[in-house]
């Protein structure tokens, strides 16, 4: 078994996310925690610039690269976030980058990471049809593939949890998205380091469930992609991440679409900010597990922001919840 | 002619805004610089822990209270985010804090309010109507009533500007938003005083343009109040930042709620982020202004962000603009 990365590592790509990013706020909301009957408190990591605590990561795998390495460019695969993390620390680092992204990808993602002058090319149906066709694009061209869940990605990503720490010492619980599980691994590798009383449960949709089903059952489990929150729609687990999630990870629910749905409505009534499907489940699973999280200290990591205003207009007007 | 605030008092008044608050962001939007024809960037005040530049000044108001004025407790009057902050200071220093809301106002501010420990009372039609009322309250009870514009609260909201200043030096325009002109005189007073070359330009709505018509005319000019953007909705309008407006703003330009409607789907299209009427009529005075803009670097200050759910669903289920 090799190594895994440690807090050591966070504390080491601090450098490299704080010359670009700011640390974003953690907000208490009293209305929110009037309904889950906790404390709730809400990482905005929507607050990023390319609105997803993934922009962390890029940064540092940027930072790491060679001369060498830079000069030939990045390429990876993605349903948005990722690849507007790659584009923008690309961008930030004069790198060249090729992202490849399924058929149907969120528009306002891609035009995000075009904005950032990323190559943006469509391949593939999902996710890992993307991937395979530019893992062998990379190769030919001698660039470097960046794999969502690369240990630079998570030591980037772990950052977010160390500022978590930082605001509320005493937090009890940590809800996050999973996706690849780089966000999941670097929150709960820093957390349970630092108080490993404190729960990092992950989240992800009753739609989408392959990182929970590998999580519970200890196998690599490949699952059915029906969700419509494309930043935790994971139809093939990602090994590196299990491992590292079946260390530190303290449990892993799943919530249903439509609760994604309220829950991004409940988010915009009492923060006033939008979530992606992503990052709203976190609220989701705090309300289906109000019995578990009764008077403690919650945040739920807001992860990403980018839902397309078409998706959100289909929300509102359907009529959900009963306003 | 007493004295004005300066640079001075927003650099003292610091200290008390970060105490409690971090510095919001600063980020470029490319596909709004598309739009607008120029490099777009917008001040993220809607990130503030309620939602606008307000806080910062509520804070700085608090800490200069004597032990005496702290137990009599605080009384202001307001549409929401200036209650919204006094609320937030109040709670910070523990001071009780009574607040005078418009029939009708914005349920959601109401909520977060109370939220914040405020006492909340409904009276009158408007702002003007629950001001008269509630200093009379607060000279029964020898409270201090906190006017929108006293100088403590400019001097907190400027320290906004210098933190765009410090993120980009170059700015060549700010758009900032007059409700009571607190946001306007700081940010100018701040930007101007750093380098004159800056334009600070001032936006209210046509559906009610009290302190754009006082400004132009150079008269105390009542308006009509007609907008449905609570946070620019000034009937009366305010000598003391009327006084400061004249001498530090370059323009100050009115926009229709038709168009501010428009912005704020903008907004969510392409940053992600809800603005509220006020946090959107700078873009909605960018796109209007585009040819004085063209190729120059322009902030939006974006203040604030509490749009309620059922407003932004008539906005985006009214088919408004064509999808």
């Amino acid at each position: 078994m090799t190594d895994m990365p440690t807090i050591q590592d966070i504390y080491a790509a601090r450098p490299h996310v704080y010359r670009y990013l700011k640390p974003t706020p953690l907000h208490h909301y009293t209305t929110l925690s009037d309904l889950v009957g906790a404390q709730v408190y809400i990482k905005h990591e929507n607050h990023q610039p390319v609105g997803a605590f993934k922009v962390r990561g890029g940064l540092v795998m940027a930072a790491g690269l060679t001369p060498a390495q830079r000069k030939a460019g990045l390429f990876t695969a993605s349903t948005g976030n990722h690849g507007q993390s790659i584009a923008y620390a690309s961008r930030a680092n004069g790198i060249k980058a090729t992202i490849a992204v399924p058929e149907g990808a969120n528009p306002g993602k891609v035009a995000a990471m075009r904005g950032l002058g990323a190559e943006v090319v469509f391949h593939g149906k999902d996710f890992d049809s993307a991937r395979e066709w530019i893992m062998e694009i990379a190769a030919e061209k001698g660039g470097t593939f960046v794999s969502p869940t690369d240990e630079p990605l998570i030591h980037g990503v772990g950052t977010n949890a160390l500022e978590i720490l930082e605001d509320l010492p005493d937090v009890d619980v940590i809800l996050v998205p999973v996706g690849a599980g780089s966000g999941a691994c670097g929150t709960s590798i820093a957390a349970k380091t630092i108080n490993p009383k404190i729960k990092v449960i992950g989240v992800q949709s009753t739609q989408a469930p392959a990182m929970q089903l590998s999580w519970e059952t200890g196998k690599l489990v490949t699952g059915k992609m029906g969700t419509f929150a494309e930043g935790i729609a994971t139809r093939v687990p990602f090994e590196n991440t299990q491992r590292i999630m079946r260390k530190y990870l303290d449990d892993f629910v799943l919530v249903d679409d439509e609760d994604i749905k309220k829950a991004i409505v409940l988010l915009l009534e009492h923060t006033h900010n939008l979530a992606e499907g992503a990052g709203a489940a976190p609220l989701a699973a705090a309300l289906q597990m109000k019995a578990r999280l009764a008077g403690k200290k919650v945040v739920l990591v807001m992860s990403g922001g980018n839902l397309a205003v078409e998706r959100l207009s289909e929300i509102l007007c359907s009529g959900l919840p009963a306003a």
